[in-house]
């Protein structure tokens, strides 16, 4: 799943390079460090990239050898319930028992090898019927994530357990208690199901997506597919996979993730995945800092960004656009990107 | 006198381009501003300009039609005692009697009517041998500024009083104090006085000043100058004419200025200047504001700056340096210019 709009990394991210393609700290961007980390895992042939159909293009230029036709882009965003089951509609139709696992491309996650090996325990419970989902054991209180609860121990693998509720992203309090008590898990939003499983839970818990999605796996590598995909989305709700199916199901386990994982949901995320100076700050490029601590310092090396007196503060610089932020307003962007696009000085820099 | 580093202003004001020289909200520079202000009272050729030698050039091909000669670049920076005996030296070999007025060059004064009409009332005073101090009507307890606490009225002018002490920078409660009180006032560092009188109380006050200066007069316009004042500035201590001259000499008066004035002593002093939007923001270039509220904030019309959720935040974008620094810290950015003298890739940018 490739498919997000990038506004909450603005001006970093844009609509024509969105966050999980834009090179990232160091090089490589987040989609080509997802690919790498499935390469392990599945030849690139069975490898699909749902995104939309504006980013198509770009993904497939820093896709290496994945073929062209495993980048499937949206027409129309539908949230993750209709990418999900159009990538499981695809698969079945190929292989009727197929177990997949489904994930996001703008994660990091650490190291590659402890990330197979949960991947594998959680292609063992699958196996038996459950819908899988990723759960992260929590290092902070953190008030950004939902958390999954997890009930009675699995059999068929370590650290797997049934999952008593989802819960939304909590309060500082909850989340500390969440923390303390130790069953509470990131809900990382990485899942391994087999394609037929999640199809038939689409038909139970989301019957019109069932309907509208289930025939295009059929149409899929002919011509008939892209107007029938987007014929077929039009009408659709926008519905998240979790609303849709995992917060129903009665199917559902959880697998304890134990790499380090972070879904990178703005620039502030960042401060948890990168390595601070010695003052808290997160920088990349040219940046200098006098009594600064905890901010976030993004440029690049013909830049300078020079922050004096400043704490939790986010800049990011770039060519054609600055942004300057505090830490706990970064929420936020989201509604500046809109303003910007309403005005017309500012809405070719989106 | 037009002689200021301005690292004050850093990243708009550089080495090679002086706050006095850059070009300010709309338009001209503070330079350029000051003589159209000095133009109503005095020929060209009657102006003198003091800057440091790098920047002579610059302010030449700003200056109009004043003759190149009356621009003298010190070769070393001497504080401005220095500069104000050197432009008495020069003055009074062409005039005996001469009267002058000695004013920066960056500061901002409206209305230039307002203006001359305090010049002509200095003049009087300054007929009967007072060196006479511009004192500014506070409009608010600033901090930022030096007071001036008069004492007896004069009868030669309007609004003239002997000076009873200058006080340096208040705190905030003794600001307030001044200001209840009314017989303070801002010191503003405009001056008029005989060339002869100032050139006096050097002699008085500050004898290896006058020692060394006094003689270059002589050798203004000559090809004996530039290397005569090199040799006269080396040995000098830096010391301004306040503390040099002011606050010893016995005939000290003021007039009172009721002309809007402001020193541009940072960037934060725009907001006092310069029309704020309704969230109190300072703006130029291309901005946007989310939840900002009493900002600073400068770019230019390729590059837009946007602030969300910021307070008191100043954010200055140039081509190659962005400044981001609260405004109660903008004293530190001296500090953070010197810091960024010692580092090899930021030693360009200043």
């Amino acid at each position: 799943m490739a498919g997000g709009s990038g506004t909450r990394f603005w001006p970093l991210s844009r609509k024509q390079r969105p966050k999980q393609a834009m090179p990232f700290l160091g090089g490589k961007s987040l989609f080509q460090r997802a690919l790498d980390r499935v390469e392990a895992l599945a030849p690139p042939e069975h490898t699909l990239i749902i995104t939309n159909e504006d980013q198509a293009e770009l993904l497939a230029s820093q896709a290496g050898g994945l073929p062209r036709e495993n980048i499937v882009g949206e027409p129309l965003a539908r949230d993750s319930a209709a990418a999900v089951f159009l990538a499981a509609s695809i698969v079945v139709e190929q292989d009727p028992d197929a177990v997949t696992l489904v994930k996001p491309a703008d994660h990091l996650i650490s190291p590659v090898e402890k990330f197979a090996a949960t991947v594998n325990r959680a292609v063992s419970i699958a196996g038996e019927g459950f819908l899988v989902t990723f759960g992260v054991r929590p290092t902070s209180p953190a008030t950004g994530y939902g958390y999954i609860e997890r009930g009675e121990k699995l059999e068929a693998a370590e650290d797997a357990y049934r999952v008593v509720r989802f819960h939304e992203k909590p309060d500082r309090q909850t989340a500390e208690r969440y923390l303390a008590e130790g069953r509470y898990y990131w809900n990382s939003g990485i899942f391994v199901w087999r394609a037929a499983d999640i199809l038939e839970a689409a038909r139970e818990f989301a019957p019109e997506h069932f309907e509208a999605i289930r025939p295009l796996g059929r149409l899929f590598g002919t011509g008939e597919f892209a107007p029938a995909l987007r014929e077929a989305y039009e009408p659709l709700e926008k519905i998240s996979i979790d609303f849709g199916v995992m917060e129903r199901a009665q199917n559902i386990a959880t697998v304890e993730a134990d790499f380090q994982w972070s879904d990178v949901g703005s620039p502030v995320a960042l401060r948890g995945c990168h390595e601070p100076d010695e003052s808290g700050n997160v920088r990349r490029g040219l940046t200098h800092t006098l009594d600064a601590a905890n901010c976030v310092l993004l440029s690049d090396e013909d830049h300078l960004v020079a922050a004096v007196g400043c704490e939790d503060l986010v800049v990011i610089h770039t060519d054609d656009a600055t942004l300057v932020c505090p830490a706990d307003r970064v929420g936020d962007v989201k509604r500046l990107v809109s303003e910007l696009r309403r005005r017309e000085e500012t809405r070719d820099r989106l």
